[in-house]
Formats: C-alpha cells, sequence, structure tokens
C-alpha cells in the first residue's frame, strides 16, 4: 500500500503541474471563469482516473511524458461533470470534496460555463499533445467523446440516473446507468494509457474488462460509502441516495450483498489481468484500493 | 440573390442530413435527451456557420463532401452554446427560432446535459472523419476548441457578456466580448473550410480577416435587429438587450451611426476578398446577406 500511495501522491504532483499549465490563470480574463474552472479543478479530487492512466500506460511501457496531458484532459472531463451534476437543476448540491461547490461558491451562470469551458479545453488538450502522433490523438479525442457522451457515455448515464429518482428499476437498468455514467470514463481512462502504449488490440480489450469490473467496484462501493458514512468523512453529502429514493446496488441488494458483490467484482478485476503478460501489481493495487477505500 | 439563396438551401440540406445521421435518433435511450438535442438542433436555423465552411471550403477546391462533417460539428457547437444560453441562470430566454426553447420544451437538467452531449459529438465528429487526414483533424479540434472555449473564444464571450450587464462598458470591451462570442466560431467556420480545402496560409490569414469583420457584422446587425424588429420577425425575444441594460452597437454608438459602422464592415470584409486570386462571388454574397438580414 505505502507504494501505492507514492504512485497516487507522483500522479497527482504530475497531472496538477499539467493542469496548472493547461487553464488559464485566475488572473486571466474572464478572472470569474478561469477562477471558477480552478476553484473545481483543483479540490483535492482523487484523481484516480489519472492514476488509472499513468498504472495502464506504464505497465505497457509507455513513457510519463507521455501520458500526462491525456490524463489531465481526462479529469478536465470529470470535473467538469461534477460542476454540472451539482447544478441546482441537476443534483443541486452545496458540498463537493468538503467545500462549497462550483455554483455556491461563484454562481449558477459561471459554473454551467466553467463546465462548458473544462469540456472544450479537455478536447484541446488531447488535439494539441505533442508528445503523440496526430492518428493516436484522433482516436483519444473519438474514444473519450464515446466514453464523455450520447448513447453509451457519461452524459447519457446522468439523464438515465435522474430520470430514475424515485422510480423502481432493475438491476441491469441500474447496471446500464452506472456503466455509463461512471463506468465508461474510467473505462477509456484505462484505455488511453494502453492506447498511448502502443498495446496491441487484444491487449486493450483485456484492459478494458479490467477497468470495466474496476468501474462497477468504483459504484458499488461508491454507494456503499454514501449508505454508511458521515457527510464529514465523504466531504460530500452523505445519506443522498436514499433521500432521492434512488436505486443502488445498496438498495437493490442490501449492505451485505452489496459488499459480497464489491469483493466478487473485485476478483473478477483481477482475473482478468492475468491474461497480461507483464507486471501488474500496480493495476491490482488500485482494485484493491478502490474496494477498501473509506471515501 | 437567387444564387446565394440555392446555395443556402443546398447547405442546409446537405448539413440536415449530416445532423441527421450524426445525432441517436428520438426512440434511442435516452430518449429524452436525444430528443431535446434534435429539438434544437432541428429548429430552422439559417446554418450560417455549415454556409461558411461550405463557400470558403469550394472557393478554395474542396469537396463538398470533405466538408460536411466538419460543418455538422461547428454547427453542433453553435446548438449547444444556444441551448445553454437560453437557461434561466443565463440569458432565461423561452422562445428561441420561433419556438420555445430546449428547457422550456424539456426540463433544465435535460438542456444542460443535451448541450454538454452536443459539444462532444461536435469534437468526435471531427475526430471520426474518416475524409480528412489525422493531420487535418487534429488541427480542427484545436482551432475549433480555441473558438469555442476560453480564454479567447465563445465561452470566455459569455462570461465577459453577462458580467457586463448593467455595467457601462467602453466600445473596446464591446467588440473584445463579441470577437469572442460570436466573432470566433464565425471565424473558425471559414478557416475550416480553407484548412479542409489544404489553402496556404497566407490564404488562411485573409480568411480569417474577411470572417472577423463578417462576425463584426453579424453582431451589429444582431443588435440593430433586436432594437427594431417584433418578436414575431425575429422569432426570439426582441427588444431584450435594451431591458437587459446591455452595451451593444446600438445602445453606443444610436442607430444611425451602427447602421454606418455596418456598412463599413462589410466594405472591409470585401477588401479582403480582392486580395483572393479566385472566384469569390460567393463569400462576398454572404456578406452582402448579413449586412441586409432582416431576421
Amino acid at each position: 500500500m505505502k507504494k501505492l500511495d507514492a504512485f497516487f501522491a507522483e500522479c497527482t504532483k504530475i497531472v496538477d503541474r499539467e493542469l496548472d499549465a493547461l487553464i488559464p490563470s485566475g488572473q486571466t480574463e474572464p478572472a470569474n471563469l478561469h477562477q471558477a474552472i480552478r476553484w473545481s479543478v483543483f479540490a483535492g479530487g482523487k484523481r484516480l482516473r489519472p492514476a488509472l492512466v499513468f498504472a495502464v500506460g506504464q505497465t505497457f511501457g509507455a513513457a510519463k511524458k507521455d501520458l500526462g496531458r491525456a490524463a489531465a484532459a481526462i479529469e478536465m472531463i470529470h470535473a467538469y461533470s461534477l460542476i454540472h451534476d451539482d447544478l441546482p437543476a441537476m443534483d443541486d448540491d452545496d458540498l463537493r470534496r468538503g467545500r462549497a461547490t462550483c455554483h455556491k461558491k461563484f454562481d449558477e451562470a459561471t459554473a454551467i460555463l466553467a463546465g462548458d469551458a473544462l469540456q472544450t479545453l479537455a478536447f484541446q488538450t488531447i488535439a494539441e499533445d505533442a508528445n503523440l502522433s496526430a492518428e493516436t490523438r484522433v482516436r483519444l479525442v473519438s474514444e473519450i467523446a464515446q466514453a464523455a457522451g450520447t448513447p453509451s457515455g457519461m452524459v447519457a448515464g446522468q439523464q438515465l440516473d435522474f430520470e430514475a429518482e424515485g422510480i423502481k428499476i432493475s438491476i441491469e437498468n441500474l447496471e446500464r446507468i452506472h456503466q455509463n455514467k461512471t463506468g465508461a470514463m474510467i473505462s477509456v481512462a484505462a484505455r488511453a494509457g494502453a492506447i498511448i502504449a502502443e498495446a496491441d488490440e487484444t491487449e486493450i480489450a483485456t484492459i478494458s474488462k479490467y477497468a470495466a469490473n474496476l468501474g462497477l467496484l468504483f459504484q458499488i462501493t461508491d454507494d456503499l460509502l454514501d449508505a454508511t458514512q458521515t457527510t464529514e468523512v465523504l466531504g460530500k453529502t452523505a445519506g443522498k441516495d436514499a433521500r432521492a429514493e434512488k436505486a443502488t446496488y445498496v438498495s437493490l441488494y442490501g449492505l451485505i450483498e452489496a459488499r459480497r458483490l464489491a469483493e466478487n467484482t473485485y476478483l473478477a478485476a483481477g482475473e482478468e489481468l492475468k491474461k497480461i503478460k507483464l507486471e501488474t501489481f500496480l493495476l491490482d493495487e488500485i482494485a484493491d484500493f478502490i474496494l477498501r477505500r473509506k471515501k
């Protein structure tokens, strides 16, 4: 675990440096807009998706310097989605990562535009990444857009998620929602690492299956934490799901079954890693980290 | 003018066919999201930006089939910006192109996500455009993102615009706002046509100056129409600028001077076209069309 902590710390350092260089300063006009973007991007997030880009990329032999910008771009998409997800018309949340959400700290119009600009900057970052060939860049833009958009990416998942509030839905629908809402972007983070490292298509497919399990594991543990932890520990409003009558792994399976499902999903991720003829210690540790996370 | 009408009609036909093929159907889940996107995209807009892609592209010898997807992508960015601009936290508008705005017809959350998904799909469309080389695609993603984002693109302009409401601003600031808010995307539409046609960098620079004048002309005539036309004719709420105490070319210059400025800007666009050693009749006609538009 010590090794993983150091790895996460190093990834965060690299990706934060990239983000700081890519996002206009808080003094650049329009200053409010750039301060709002920075408020949300530099809020002490886990940087899980960037860490996945680095972990998979390095596993397949990519240099760190070739992974940093794609990792930053994927984190920008994640940050934009949180800003918009917290808006009054969406989840209407005041707290994120232990502090005021973007529209609370600034205002709603600025938060909408900050999210919009972050999405734009994400694709610009990939397109202008001089470390990668043009072919790699267009593949990354295409894959990240598919994972972020609709009909089978993050935005589709958010739509399905809020439409399902207060409605009894099936396990299949719950899985579809989460596969789109969080799974697709976690998956593309892992795939991006493999693509940049020029892994072969079989390896990329295996990494996708590993990452699909990781995404599912992330969602189950998210539901478990929302049901069992306090707002103070999470740094975001706890118990939200039950109040919104949201279908979750906890509401559909109960706590004990949901924990068992998490364990099994962790094991399934590990099974995929065995197919890769390289040192996958780091990737296994990341799955273990998600299984055991406390916030 | 007959020739220009036919040209606009043909551009609209091609780009609408592309948009219809690229945007998931209204039956595809999440159906509300895709219906909301289609509601806003197929609302009978002028398709001015796509027409510019075609007009400049064809002027420099590009085939129509190589221009359609980039034109569709630029229209998606435009459509997303209108959806978000109409939101209650932004311009709070109920009417767009003669019918209910997206959040009025659907709901606010769906409108936010429809805009988000359209932006994503725009970049995906460019990245996956098999008619263009990977190098051309990354250049287009980069240029369109710069024009759509911040600190010198559309989103920056929107932020500056709403921050300037009710405040006395200088002519220089007004021009900066509009150059960012509408000029940058009009400019990149023209540049995209030239880039796809593989015009040389001097020609692309000339086209940019032509397009900068076109963008300015568009904004001045927009302000004139808002001040002088009825809601029925415009298909969107008229007289908004005065009520919001917005700085406009009309409020800063008065009607007569604003009209003269429009004429001069039209002439300046024509001066740029004279530098191009090709038949530029169509590009001149487009400038003339913007000068004389009645809505």
